[in-house]
């Protein structure tokens, strides 16, 4: 049997912090589903297809991994693609009981899956997403904080904002 | 003199997380008053109408307890209904600070007003109203995690929607 | 049926904060019993007979409160005291996630005894015997943390250690 | 080489808490730059230019105090005005995940700007600009909370609205 | 390759929140061990081979599972016994910090060991050895908190002291 | 007027996390006077002479740099040594909880002195004296987590040991 995890998220857009926590999760799954939430009504800077575009570039190359949307709950979307686990971060105590209340109702509905956290490096203890975008769209660099590919995106999409 | 404590919240809807916490504090006060507070700016699932409805339902044979909306002050609330209580939840330290924040700001509104917390039940230590709204609209199954008849209403009201 | 609280700690000794949260209690239940947890094994700065003078002392006057000495299980002190409810102070988040899973623990072993948490005065956040205590053999004025005859207990005690 | 801190925030309005914190910055700084972020779009109950006004009014007779608006990035503005350090209150431990991501992050996009954290009197651990907002709407007295100037601009303010 | 993981721990004594959790760790790797913390200095209530008898009995049966003890470092033993993962229980924030820094210690020294955190049933929430221990002292009853054979090896050690 | 810091710790033994938050300190101050507490009674693995010892090569050639050992109350220490200001190095939001209790307990005993937080560098986020004194005596290299000299002394104490 292959072991399948999914690792949801916003990506919106995917950072450094994130690309080292899918790497962990790839050395101890086959296969690493990136479930990119929907999310339209909280209108985010990209759209779902240029944050799956985004991940597909920064992934490049990489063995087991594959980049999905979603948009209903997500053990459904995890029955869906076979997978046994729920892969997330935690960066920070108060990351921790919602990610917590969170894992605790997915094994409410159902049972069998497992929310499973990993610790991403150090390196990136501060990265979110959020202040990625915030940085950037008051004219900061966030070069160190997200790869190549997005740091570009980031310029394009707030140049022409 | 009977002893009154107020139980505030949002109730969007009860869970059997509220209700356990109800029916604790129940045993301890002559009189419980629910306080559903209207919150209509927040664009609630249920009206505060509904809400109440619910709790009604849900609390049907309950001895000494009460069921109102208020918008203002809560402490003015508390005082109209002569209670010396505030009666709060907590499941997790993140809830904490900022019910103890609430708790020195009414204490300073109205000293006399004691705020008492009280610890529900682990079987609904991650159940909170915000999650039992996300898992009804994505067509998840909230069945074990509200009363019957709020089940209900939310097949109902999301069916419709 | 008169309501009765147990305030359990170890008091060593008693502060201004024990003292505020006391009192708040003491507006709520008809008797309310600070039990002193002996814990002789830790070596205490003052002996439980000590620690039960101090209080006596200190709350002098006050109507409804006794003080007695606990060894054994928090629940079986309660219960043989008729006590329905457990009283204990939080003053921060770190305090609230052990208080959590004892409070838990004694509902596990007692189901009808509750644990209920009031916040002490903004003036005693940061008030705790083991800082009087180290303040006080290091030379400083633990004044306006305790009540005088706990001042003047603790200067002749390290005068004379 | 003059020393300046920059106390960045959106004092909405200033409270007590936001004095004290400023007051003990003073003593260690030549200057105190307080800027006062835009924040337009989160609609505040009062514009910058009132906000600052209200500054002006409650640090009236402070000395190496200024007061400024800001827009874009917190240490191109720290830069500008030539500020080393910039200055945050915590009073929870909730704060201080949040604060400390935002602290790492202005490291990596300027390493020689610090940012140095106080604790704000306990005498307003509980007082956020948000608190007083909310209570001062409901029809609560903030006098405690804020300096005279700010009860009677919230009194003129929201009798108007 | 078979996958491998370590679960340390005092195991003083084994609680059923350690068997829910090896449970939940042993569906996702091929061998679980759990691996015997010796820890005499601290003088553990029962011996290593003790608690090593006690898990053999609790998890008769298991497939995949095995128990050792370990002295040394940790990342150590791991490397001895194959593991590519180190398995730990997190029930509240405040467990979290210190389980995030050791995770980041133990990556610093072997940077291929992974640590993996799960989340024990909320039954079992606020079970912890150390209060096992206490409530089994002072004569409480641990038994729904523990194995059957826990419980009587508690109550035969208890009775003896 | 001369600007002094002091900055407490048992330095048991000194590490680079301790190294990152002093060289903060001294860009912000004119001298720095880094108190090592004396603690014989907690047996620490180096002796006060020996940790100050390892404190001054470390710190070889840094100026504006003091090393003293402490043993009563930090606020008299401070005061002898005319400092203003108490620096405290800060990593996670557990540690914020206590460091801001000692922080209002110092300024009920010398309001003049405040005590002031910086957050080390993330790459030293984990890093604590008790660590690496508990990885050393178990074998393992602390080379990179504690400054050259210490690392030699750490293997020349354990190997005698």
């Amino acid at each position: 049997m292959s072991r399948v995890a999914v690792y949801p998220g916003t990506f919106d857009p995917v950072t450094n912090g994130h690309l080292d926590l899918a790497e962990r999760g790839l050395r101890h799954f086959d296969r690493l589903v990136i479930a990119v939430l929907g999310n339209e009504e909280k209108r985010p800077l990209f759209s779902v297809d240029e944050r799956i575009e985004l991940l597909h570039e920064a992934t490049h190359g990489w063995s087991g991994i594959e980049i999905e949307s979603f948009d209903g709950l997500l053990v459904h979307f995890a029955r869906r693609v076979g997978a046994q686990v729920i892969l997330r971060g935690i960066r920070a105590a108060s990351d921790f009981e919602y990610e917590m209340q969170m894992a605790m109702m997915n094994r409410k509905l159902e049972p069998e899956l497992e929310t499973v956290f990993l610790v991403p490096s150090e390196a990136y203890s501060y990265v979110s997403s959020r202040l990625v975008r915030e940085v950037a769209k008051l004219g900061g660099e966030a070069d160190r904080l997200v790869p190549p590919n997005v740091a570009r995106a980031l310029n394009a999409k707030l140049s022409r904002g």
